[in-house]
């Protein structure tokens, strides 16, 4: 097949390809919200995984960021370098399970690009909306503050179709003084959160899914809940400990400094 | 170096990087244009090319694609995959490069990813604006109307650092009919436009740039001239021939049916 032709047979869905851009009008009363993730073969998923679940998680990714953001997701934009292995039902099938969950979203394909690789690299870019001046950061969580995540962790590679925390962001919206998602570990994450806000943190319990090992919940990445602050008693959230004040970024755990390391994807090489 | 550590660097440069999304005021009167380029090596480059140009080629490519719209480059997100060869050097002036064309067009970083594959795999996202409903696109061209290039084609390997044609697009808003960059070769790119306006087209004339030969003009990707129909005689613009009725798609050469083919960087396997 040719690009064209892929191109093509992905209009069906996505009736805004077809021009250099995608044109989208501007929402109003809103902030907007933009990221991009990438998917890649050796380093975020292996070739044993189902195209369709490969499709979801590329997606899953970047929705998981509006999510921590407090936003809406619009519209997406994959772009899409396919291996010599993955052939046509390869392409199919990745594009039903991205699909498939952009639609329960309400997420639009707006647009990307297709090419060709030595192994099988997805690049997705979900563009979202967020009430003006009200979107979540990393950068604002405050000594006193409480720590919470959404559910439980560590268990994520027993799960299928991990789901975006969408609704519970919104949620958090003017309730949270910070929050971002899980994606490297809570070690690594929490790390970075209170490096953003110039704070330290101090975890005293952490909830565990299933069979998960403390090891897992702290430093295997891709939870895809939301890590989060607040001063008050939040529902729905599962209570772990307290920002205080010290040094930017330190975190201990029931008492020991916590090592800030995680699922790097940079550093893991394929 | 950790993915921790670039993005710090990379801050110096792009102050809007640090949260889960770029967060960026919804502009007044304007659509929002998005479009993302994959830029891969052995596709798009091979290693000889110095990083520097890599970098503002893979930004070219989005800039280029906001330009054949009319519109106005603000925002972009840098994916990269950095393969076992490339090092810090090579990141260091791929950024330069990239950032030195961004600056330009005053067009901010706003974000990215950033990850190891076996080959160097950039996915530039452009985000832009055009007034409400004036966006130029493929499908507008009529029986009629003349077609233009914004310069003369096929000589664009022998240029340092091709310019994206943001001043002519803006330019061409309410003046084209219709508008696309070529990317693919002439041949392909005027097949698409008038396939996307349901109408033929009839070259009569190629400028050619320097020492290009024909081939080069018609079936080799990456011009970054504009192609523009409109009823009007163009300035700037090269004429090279007319729109007709007849099946869409088809495109004659001096009265010879043009074979619709040209740079698919989908067929192209590395």
């Amino acid at each position: 097949m040719t690009e064209d032709q892929i191109t093509a047979r992905l209009r069906r869905h996505a009736p805004l390809i077809g021009d250099d851009c995608a044109i989208i009008k501007a929402p109003a009363g809103k902030d907007l919200l933009f990221t991009t993730d990438f998917t890649i073969e050796g380093v975020h998923f292996t070739r044993d995984l189902p195209a369709e679940q490969v499709g979801h998680r590329a997606l899953l990714r970047g929705l998981s960021d509006i999510a921590a953001m407090g936003g809406t997701p619009k519209y997406c934009l994959v772009s899409l370098a396919v291996a010599p292995w993955a052939g046509e039902r390869w392409i199919d099938d990745f594009y039903r399970g991205l699909l498939a969950l952009a639609g329960q979203h309400k997420t639009k394909l707006a647009g990307g690009d297709l090419s060709h690789a030595s192994q099988v690299v997805a690049d997705i870019v979900v563009y979202g909306v967020v009430p003006i001046g009200k979107a979540l950061t990393r950068s604002g969580a405050r000594p006193g503050d409480q720590i919470w995540v959404t559910d439980a962790l560590g268990g994520w590679h027993h799960q299928l179709h991990p789901e975006p925390r969408l609704d519970i962001g919104r949620k958090l919206i003017g309730r949270a003084t910070a929050c971002m998602d899980i994606t490297d570990g809570l070690a690594l994450d929490l790390h970075r959160l209170c490096l953003a806000s110039g704070v330290s943190g101090e975890i005293d319990y952490i909830p565990l899914l299933g069979k998960a090992t403390l090891d897992e919940a702290l430093f295997d990445g891709e939870d895809y809940e939301l890590l989060f602050t607040s001063r008050y008693r939040m529902n729905p959230g599962m209570w772990i400990g307290s920002i205080v004040k010290g040094e930017p970024g330190k975190v201990l755990y029931q008492g020991d400094p916590l090592v800030a390391r995680g699922y790097d994807h940079f550093q893991h090489r394929p």
